[in-house]
């Protein structure tokens, strides 16, 4: 299998995570609760992994960062604890389901939401943003890139709006972490949540959100938290105050070892190592008949990612037919990006989306190519 | 180390778990995300492990078992998608801080909360139930199992009042899941939440809620399903309307190794011999003077659980010595679960628990013995 489908979870793990993880199940406890050596191990990797994760983020402080199960958690987690009736938010035509579904239904609680919107290639119109701010706006809710068009979203622009204007920012690095550089203080960002199974090539099952301080978020979930068993209320200090329950350590454990890995391997040079295999897949596909590239056309300004339709071809039908005669695994259909759809105008045919990783070959981007030649030419 | 901590998480997990996660790192990819075979794979494992869990709790069908990270945010999705201002909820001075903080937060939204006290030994005072029914009772959340003291609840006698009265009844299985019979269809359960890493011997991160055809769950978190993009609320069919985002495949691969490992050895001889080897402890520490055992008298009445303080030891000094002098680790304080220290009188002591595996051995409890002798004596 030639597995192009790196934006859904990378499946290929660097040898760490698997290390890891194992090492976890013969030694570790559940953190945080007792004083043993099992526990104390647990207690320590999940220290140790939110300080890899700050130093990445350049959070302030390790205990900046709550661990969830996924991105969707930390996102519902920010979305339904930050933002209450009366409140508006912003948000873009790019976002997945994860960060729509939360606001719409907080629409229905009485919350409002405003979308920005984008130009034919995806690209946020940012010149619009300014007159979507109203006197109630309390934040902006905002992918890192798109998960359909792989477009990155330019965080500099929308801090010039978020900071003149007082304004939370809560980005969505479900593309992103472990890809484009993130420094949260420096960029302005309020929350950035992340899962761990897909950039970070970690687990599934991991993921967070950073939280700068002073920013006060209501629990998604409350319950047993190893501290202050007695108070009615979850502790309020961070991390435990968006933690619940045991934590996910043997996945966290292998988070670990996926961020070693990053750090060793560079994650400038995975992601020029992507863009160099997408450029080369792109110069030999540009030119299939019929063929529409979605994103924006500047390459630097996607990450991995490369989605397209041929002719009027259902995208369902592309990714079966490329799987079944030769094995490569892409995606098809809406992405759960209702609204980059309607955008792009790809709402009946969806979308071939092709997402690859710093471990995909030269001659798996030139099979995949040669395999659309030969499908356009049926 | 002689680990007596099972009741906070099993660290001894069986052979097939690793195996299983090993398989899903190298196999699987996202479920119901594309049709590739690293995602078929990973849907047909999430699948079978539905299927697997529905059959050890006899569920009308897999389906009906919806994914969590943990027991604590099965329960929140059931008590907060459950229960709403004007609603009266009873529950237990036995509960766990997973059940009593979402309470605690639902009171302050209106809804009202009874608590149905328990005698000194930490047993439920069943007749005193029906009086705490009111017209506006929707439910009763009730432990299976105190993590505390051990003691089962008698689910026979709260059934007879939840179907008289047409109550429903919610039941937090993270100390029995694996361990007791469940048949939430005889036993008249309408929603069970439990955790996997403890009696199911998987990872953590995993766990779940079974909720019985024809209740509706309000979903804690809503976002990407891989189905239905362009709706604008999540699907309404269980399990895809509990769940959301990137599932925890490797975890939920790894639960359904333990699965296969509890159906061979059989739950009913795990039991069997935790409570033999719960006996022999209790047989030889029960005449340390100054000993006070907590839980229900006769042990088959409880879990693989025997609370305990000696003196007016501190709890967390008894623990903290079994563990530095004889590598004995056991857990000591609270255990989240607040009320029930106030029903014994423990709140300042806190207790020691110990909790074992069918995997400990005569001659562990034997030297744990010997070290409680040895304490009591200095």
């Amino acid at each position: 299998m030639i597995y192009l489908d790196n934006a859904a979870t990378s499946l290929q793990k660097p040898k760490e995570v698997e290390e890891a993880v194992i090492r976890a199940f013969h030694t570790m406890g559940n953190p945080g609760r007792g004083a043993h050596e099992a526990t104390l191990q647990a207690g320590r990797c999940v220290y140790q992994v939110r300080e890899q994760l700050a130093e990445l983020f350049h959070a302030e402080k390790g205990e900046r960062i709550a661990f969830t199960s996924n991105a969707t958690e930390a996102l519902n987690t920010a979305i339904f604890g930050l933002f209450h009736k009366g409140d508006h938010v912003i948000t873009t035509v790019c976002e997945h389901n994860s960060v729509l579904r939360p606001l719409y239904r907080l629409q229905e609680e009485g919350v409002e939401v405003s979308f920005l919107s984008a130009d034919e290639n995806g690209v946020l119109e940012y010149e619009k943003l300014p007159e979507l701010v109203r006197e109630n706006t309390k934040g902006i809710v905002i992918t890192h890139a798109s998960n359909l068009t792989g477009n990155i979203t330019d965080l500099e622009r929308i801090r010039e709006v978020t900071e003149s204007r007082d304004l939370l920012l809560v980005v969505d690095g479900s593309q992103t972490a472990g890809i484009l550089p993130v420094d949260v203080q420096k960029q302005g960002i309020d929350i950035f949540c992340f899962t761990g199974h897909k950039g970070l090539l970690g687990p599934q099952g991991t993921g967070g959100l950073y939280v700068r301080p002073g920013v006060e978020i209501c629990p998604l979930k409350v319950g047993g938290s190893g501290i202050h068993s007695f108070d009615r209320e979850h502790p309020k200090a961070m991390p435990e105050h968006l933690e619940a329950g045991t934590m996910n350590v043997h996945g966290i454990a292998g988070l670990g070892g996926a961020l070693d890995y990053l750090k060793k391997k560079g994650t400038k040079e995975i992601l020029q190592r992507e863009r160099q295999l997408l450029r080369r897949l792109e110069e030999q596909i540009r030119e299939i008949p019929g063929i529409r590239l979605y994103g924006d056309p500047d390459g630097n300004r996607r990450v991995g990612i490369l989605s397209f339709n041929i002719g009027e071809e259902d995208s369902a039908y592309v990714a079966d037919w490329l799987y079944e005669e030769h094995g490569i695994a892409v995606r098809a259909g809406a992405h759960c990006a209702p609204l980059m759809h309607q955008t792009l105008g790809t709402k009946e045919q969806g979308a071939v989306r092709i997402s690859v990783s710093h471990w995909n070959t030269e001659k798996e981007v030139d099979r995949t190519a040669e395999a659309l030649w030969e499908l356009s030419e049926i």
